[in-house]
């Protein structure tokens, strides 16, 4: 048996077969193949459960091999890293030549549109909106009852038939979106991934409602939706249809700059003076939207504590001191004091209830300007990537005469290439125009029920002074 | 001429033949006699102007004295102090023996009735209540225009004629009706003398206020009203009629205990041990009341540092983030932004109104709230030293026997201290009534205010709010 160092604290969910770790504390390994991420360990005191294999690490390799195969392994680590790194670069940053010089865009694929619309180019838009709810978080159990998780039902709007997702599930559909649109269309994060405290109400909530709004952004973007792998996600018949069709997506290779080759705008080639324009138009909006939003936030997560902090805390104060004193005038011994007591003991409970008023607000209305500004932080920071494909793209058709002249392409290459910028452009303003649109109706929206909660807010806080105010009397 | 040392700083008010000094500085005296507490000096740059005489040290007295008249100077002021000490004292501590042991009730003076009402003994209230207005504050001169000072009309619902009176002559009175009726009716403090900054209009506002709230105060007491030196101060005549009654009031021979040999309760003696339960309730009472009032004034003031200080400020930076964002938006270039940009700068802006309002709504209820609990803590500051003139005397009966075993009373001297001891019970008794019947007039009345104001800012925002919200579509 291995034994490995726990290198991060980790608390067990209660009933859910765990073992509580703490950091730098040794266990010993006694089954490495419960699959999942997970490993059962054993502690010193003897007790064993489960462990998330990322928290610890496992000690037996390196003690048991010749430092020489140590360095070997280690070599090996750095060239697959090297590898990798690679070919994220390629996807992203050296991609565009990829596509700007691709001999022949892939035949029979599915084609995208791009149409011009009275707000320049646009997206072909399905006739009706995909949409699905995301519901009924249920705890699952697998390795015969060892491993518990929260399954999702799924439902789209287009088969209203249920189907089950985990988070993984869900990460694993990012990543397919990343790879296959992220050079063209921003694809937000999920919610973070989190370990503990995964099985709380509260936060299974809160996960499902970003699940919920992230599935929402992406039912609404008309490529992502039309697209074979977000279909398979919300409508696979049984397990060996999510098999096959999971497989197939891992495969796809119209992944990162190629997305644009499926690109077939309705319009004349672009000048590539406006495609550079329109690229640094997008790419200042997007960077002062960002600051915009962060300063939103910035300001809505201040409120938010003192709503919940020291402001209630004061109304709090202000009603116990009214109670007070009445509870002192009661002690007068002088007839009549009652009807003045009783108002103030009643004004002094409607400040109480204003306190606690002001503390739940944040949560009827701020909530929801935050996680739509917090949404739109995700978006945003998907753009500089985005733009970035395009930038790279740009540079590449400027040295066009520069690599004529020195052999690299040829003539044609450098029509082409200008061609394709030009395609790449109909897609950012395309894209751009699905953001704009989106973002007018998410922040009406999002303003409305803010200001109508508000209102609401404030009405009620009205209206119970009104009546703390009518127990008074001077006549 | 006489030099000077300052001993604080003093700034002069700007046209008003002021001269600013610092404390250490030395000046020198142009003018000891221009009275109303004033002298005239001249700084070491040559400039000459007036200065508070209790600002300044005039040295010449030592400088040109032997220090065995200094000695001597000292020590006539020792005994000067220890004087007045004395009589301090015996006018508040010892005093009850004055009362309790006099010969006879002096013979042809004012008689306060105490009557027995619904709630207990009860002072005798005139049919119809005095009131007066303290209005015009207007800055007057004297010694031909050299010195300014403020000037306010009094003017009683009596006669309706209003009578001048500076704040010093306010002060005058006050110190007359303290030293008559202080025994028995708490008489509260003036608001505070005050020497610079007292030309400005926010101030001499606050003053007036504070003015009228303790004449008002003064007018709804039916023993206080009622008296020569307070009736003088409201309808005097003329500056002979004023002078002459000022001569008068301070020749009055009735005050500090004497008091109560006035006051003929129509209800028979009570007993002693009667007496002290109910001095010792109104102790307990006031002083619970003194905590309560003293809590309360200090969260209204935490909350009015928040209402005035960083809740404002946050409101305007929610305003201003929606604005910012709003602005960010505009430069999209996306076609059919207007209606979203202008609905969220009209949020922004009601946003900035309503920190506008929080910042001055203070000054429309809390101001009050606070001003009447300042009273009642000016008021409540004054029972201790009541209540210890009737402690004081409750003592002495209680060593009667003690005293009559002594030879040092008669046996006869002891019922009649028993006697006027009760006489005092019915006063304290009286008074507690009267101030119980306006602590519940006053409290309900200042909270209906706090209230209905209160109720109308809530009222006022939720209808700010409506009217940003009407604004957003999502349409």
């Amino acid at each position: 048996m291995a034994s490995a160092q726990v290198l991060y604290d980790f608390t067990a969910e209660p009933g859910n077969n765990e073992l509580t770790v703490r950091e730098g504390e040794t266990v010993t390994i006694t089954n490495q193949g419960v699959g999942g991420g997970w490993i059962e360990a054993q502690n010193s005191r003897g007790e064993v459960g489960l462990v998330p294999e990322d928290y610890i690490e496992v000690r037996e390799w390196l003690g048991v091999l010749s430092m020489e195969l140590a360095s070997f392994i280690l070599y090996i680590n750095v060239l697959f890293l090297l590898i990798y790194c690679f070919t994220v670069f390629k996807i992203f940053y050296s991609g565009p030549e990829l596509f700007l010089l691709c001999k022949q865009p892939p035949k029979g694929k599915e084609k995208i549109t791009i149409y011009m619309g009275e707000v320049g180019p646009v997206w072909s838009y399905p006739e009706a909106q995909l949409d699905c709810v995301v519901a009924d978080p249920k705890k699952g159990t697998k390795m015969y009852g060892l491993k518990s998780y929260i399954e999702y039902h799924v439902i789209p709007n287009t088969t209203n038939r249920p189907v089950n997702h985990r988070y993984k599930h869900f990460d694993w559909l990012y990543e397919r979106l990343l790879d296959k649109f992220g050079s063209a269309i921003p694809i937000p994060s999920l919610p973070d991934k989190q370990v503990t405290g995964r099985f709380e109400e509260e936060f299974i909530k809160m996960r499902m409602e970003r699940l919920q709004g992230w599935m929402t952004r992406m039912c609404r973007h008309p490529v992502v939706s039309n697209s074979d792998v977000f279909q398979l996600f919300l409508t696979y018949k049984d397990e060996k249809d999510w098999k096959t069709g999971k497989r197939k997506a891992e495969k796809d290779e119209d992944v990162g700059v190629m997305i644009f080759s499926s690109i077939e705008p309705e319009a004349p080639d672009l000048d590539p003076i406006e495609v550079e324009q329109k690229c640094d138009q997008f790419s200042r909006f997007t960077k002062a939207m960002d600051d915009g939003v962060k300063d939103l936030l910035t300001v809505g997560q201040e409120h938010w504590k003192r709503c919940t902090g020291p402001l209630p805390k004061e109304y709090q104060r202000i009603g116990k001191a009214f109670q007070n004193l009445s509870s002192v005038f009661t002690s007068s011994g002088y007839q009549g004091e009652a009807t003045l007591t009783d108002a103030m003991t009643s004004a002094g409970k409607t400040y109480e209830e204003i306190a606690q008023m002001v503390a739940e607000q944040p949560r009827k209305d701020l909530h929801f300007l935050m996680e739509n500004n917090n949404e739109y932080k995700g978006l945003l920071g998907c753009f500089p990537d985005t733009i970035g494909v395009h930038k790279a793209a740009i540079e590449k058709v400027k040295e066009g005469d520069r690599l004529v002249a020195a052999s690299k392409i040829t003539p044609q290459d450098k029509v082409t290439m200008a061609k394709r910028v030009s395609t790449m452009s109909y897609a950012l303003q395309a894209e751009m125009n699905h953001f704009h649109s989106n973002r007018i109706y998410d922040y009406n929206r999002v303003m409305q029920l803010y200001l109508e909660e508000q209102v609401k807010f404030y009405e009620t806080i009205a209206e119970k002074l009104k009546q703390a105010h009518s127990q008074f009397t001077t006549m």
